[in-house]
């Protein structure tokens, strides 16, 4: 596989196989067409065949494609068969929804600990260490973390995000309602929920 | 302005341009550049230029762009100068986290009611009307609601979006992790973390 020839498109509809491929694994589902894919997803069948020969091609004609084994490719091209330790940043209704939220598992994702300004509110309350925000640095020297989540208010999201990529983050998975970006080897994905609304808005008006 | 002409690249950054006009507005500055919006969105100039064309061009050479003017033009196109109505359906972590941001205000957009099957523990804690699921047609039949925020659990996500949908809604605004389809004039807007984590992870991996 070289990952330079893949589009960003390709990238966007990955995890929408692998969560297919997974519903239908717990289905007892042993084998799938590229059309039935198709169907599932709003994808034409011609793009997912184009798609998932990127990844090496799994499919046979008349037999379709092994879905565990697909899945099981999937996963591990995707990266998520390995576990990734996580902190979220900023303990607000957000941060506190994602710590709580446990379908983060299924990515083999584990949120280890959460800093924020005010920590009172939040021991004991989550299942997760609670820090000071003055203590991430230290925190980062002894722990390896592989993602940050930013759910702090939008002022302080590019500080706190600086503040972990300075400190060796690779990956910050952003919520806060600012698009981070930053350069050299460092990913962020932005969530953002203000845009999304908006979007909604306007196509709804536009209908 | 023919809507038909906007490609859905454009319509992704249309909030973009919104929320940092909305921030040079905050700091009262009064006209801006092509290359500094550009600069502050890492966008191209020429592309700027090219997708506020579409919406009449308030440009002027050497001048720039009027901020408040534009500002307000771009509320207008997007809709969020009129007020919308939204009822969240599902009232977990997610839900109450998005009942209880207040930043949707910005966008006009105000929650008015909470759906669950168990409503006990909503009762009196977010400031919004609490209903037991088997009322909401009832709701929906009385009350004008603009927005339906689904944050069920995967598997209850099309039911529910459906039924809001048959009762007039249209406009599905999705947490739950499962993308949503409906044709025929209604619009969904999919907020699936799951995947954005997974994307996260594979960019990192192929650094």
């Amino acid at each position: 596989m070289d990952n330079n020839k893949i589009s960003d498109r390709v990238i966007e509809r990955l995890p929408k196989y692998y969560r297919y491929l997974k519903d239908l694994c717990n289905s007892q589902i042993d084998r799938v067409s590229s059309k039935t894919i198709s169907n599932a997803l709003n994808i034409t069948a011609s793009q997912v065949r184009q798609d998932l020969s990127h990844f090496g091609g799994f499919g046979q004609t008349g037999v379709g494609y092994d879905v565990e084994f697909l899945k099981n490719s999937m996963q591990e091209i995707l990266g998520i068969n390995k576990r990734h330790n996580a902190i979220v940043i900023g303990g607000g209704r957000i941060g506190q929804a994602l710590i709580s939220y446990k379908g983060f598992a299924d990515e083999n994702v584990f949120v280890k600990a959460v800093f924020d300004v005010e920590t009172e509110h939040l021991s004991g309350v989550l299942g997760v260490e609670v820090y000071n925000a003055s203590e991430l640095e230290d925190y980062l020297f002894k722990n390896h973390v592989d993602i940050a989540i930013i759910s702090v208010q939008k002022e302080y999201a590019e500080q706190m995000a600086k503040r972990v990529v300075d400190a060796g983050v690779k990956s910050i998975w952003n919520f806060a309602p600012t698009d981070l970006y930053f350069g050299g080897g460092v990913v962020c994905e932005n969530i953002n929920m203000s845009e999304s609304l908006m979007r909604l808005i306007y196509k709804t008006k536009s209908l």
